[in-house]
């Protein structure tokens, strides 16, 4: 049988341990895996792309557990009441190829995203950040707050979004939660004294939300809106003023902020910084930049995460996703016990 | 919400509906696919081979539904006790991209491949053939017999493979239902006096279960077993004898027969034969070969066809894969508005 986590039990499992908790142990399995990133199968994800947004799959394996996600990206979606991302994503025993887990991943590729946001902050931006500022207030931005006080203890947010309906929104949500909450009137006035800027607009153009000159020594850039091609949301200037940071080069170069520079570009892949083989940041005027456009590893440590968070508890049910005949090479057998003919 | 169809719901449905209407009726849904082929959206599978066997992901999309499979091979699985091939599928709105249904694909891909094989013989094979050389007696074996007389109207098989006992399933399994089964001592003595071969092995080896000598004028091929890279059944002599019919050959250059010959070598789109713009058989001797390794779009066709098949029924069920906040930019509410803090 194969264990399925749906929305229902994602949402109740996230409710009941918490968000900040479940974002704090997620970042644990999500640095082990970069740890090991050299074992991994990795391959750029496999997208398509209509007028309408992108549906992605996004394999990788450690040779023991297979693992993929399904993603879409549908900027115009909120518009008609949709979703801008859904996702669900499986695991499976690389050894049989059996597949073992299913689980909404809507709400837990918002989690896993905002996740990665804080382990990468949490080693590339000064230890004595205290503010965040928040570009864009649409589905991710709770998560982003809520990663970065759990796993970096900052408790101080500035925002701004053009809907600022989707900034009230933020507000009241995450106000109760004792989060400090700044409505900033431009994305100028949200950077101001920021330690940490999170650009998380959902436009699929070539945006320039952040300007070279806004940015101040020192500060920490984590750049998630930019991951389709033709997507992003830097002033390409803003790239040549510190280090930056990518997952999987061969696909952030097509689909991240360097997409707008030469494909030799210099970047560090952030796993080598945690398995000390690069530099991270080197001072405290240096201005690093994460140019993050998500990828199958990180959903492949979510994906564990939960399904061992959850092992022994009622957050799933078992489906009947795989045939097993008695005599696997009877597959005929199951169809004709049911209709003997004779 | 999603519609499932889950394992015990297809064998169900099968045992109901019958494998014979079922792959006749899927026959005219890849038939109506192969005629608009170049209107789909067509990238190889993206495969994972480790030492086990392979994990493969085939996605395409017809830029008005997008369709994908899980799909595992793993020769040594039946001496475990597990299936060779166990799949699942799913297919979503381009507009939303938003995944509407979801189905186990074990049983299916059975199903799909044995229709596809139908499909293309029906095309090529002499109209009067009359007598199906099957060697392997696997999972696919009672799946080909069946859709070969549901399209072609075969009642006699000889059956060649070297495991006694899988040879005396197939018996057991089809003999009930009036196909006149042989048990061949040899390929060899299998092949002799077929109008049409299928080999349908399962080894992740370059064997050589068909020799050119074997092969006589006017027969049709259905070459399915050698679908990875390294994997092939065929002699290659065998494909200088006649044409030869592939599904997408990016993909069969690497995995077919084909991949023992040079990677100019001639072959011949299937899908234009029903579009009318190659030629199929053009005479009564000639060898036909369809060097089948399985393409995304039957992937398609057959879970299109189920899901209209079974629309109405109790067949499937809704599962709740998708989050959909009555904010599309508040998915937080969903988590937040379950536990309150403040």
């Amino acid at each position: 049988m194969t264990r399925f986590v749906d929305v229902h039990n994602m949402v109740r499992w996230v409710a009941d341990f918490g968000p900040e908790r479940i974002m704090r142990e997620m970042v644990a399995y999500l640095e082990s895996d970069f740890m090991r990133w050299e074992r991994f199968d990795k391959v750029p994800r496999v997208a398509t792309h209509t007028p309408f947004g992108v549906i992605e799959l996004m394999p990788t394996s450690d040779y023991e557990t297979y693992g993929f996600k399904y993603v879409n990206g549908h900027p115009s979606n909120p518009a008609r009441g949709f979703q801008t991302v859904t996702a669900f994503g499986v695991l499976a025993d690389v050894h049989n190829g059996y597949p073992t887990f299913l689980s909404e991943m809507t709400v837990l590729t918002a989690l896993r995203t905002a996740a990665t946001s804080a382990m990468v902050a949490k080693a590339l931006a000064r230890p004595d950040s205290e503010t965040l500022a928040l570009i864009g207030a649409g589905s991710q931005a709770e998560f982003q707050a809520l990663a970065f006080r759990a796993n970096l203890g900052i408790r101080s947010v500035r925002i701004w979004d053009t809907d600022p309906d989707a900034m009230a929104k933020f507000l009241r949500n995450v106000t109760p939660l004792g989060i400090d909450v700044t409505i900033a009137t431009s994305a100028a006035d949200a950077v101001a004294g920021a330690d940490i800027i999170t650009t998380c607009t959902a436009d699929k153009t070539q945006a320039t939300i952040l300007t070279a000159d806004l940015v101040r020594p020192g500060v920490h850039i984590n750049a998630i809106g930019g991951d389709c091609p033709g997507k992003t949301e830097l002033d390409p200037a803003i790239l040549d003023l510190g280090t930056v940071f990518v997952e999987y080069p061969p696909q952030t170069r097509i689909e991240g902020e360097i997409q707008q520079k030469a494909s030799d570009f210099a970047v560090t892949e952030f796993w080598e910084v945690l398995a000390g083989r690069s530099a991270g940041r080197t001072d405290a005027a240096q201005i690093t930049i994460f140019d993050s456009v998500g990828f199958a590893i990180e959903d492949f440590s979510a994906l564990r995460y939960v399904r061992d968070a959850i092992d022994g508890t009622d957050y799933y049910v078992d489906i009947d996703l795989v045939a097993n005949p008695d005599d696997p090479k009877n597959l005929f057998g199951l169809v004709g016990a049911l209709a003997p003919v004779g």
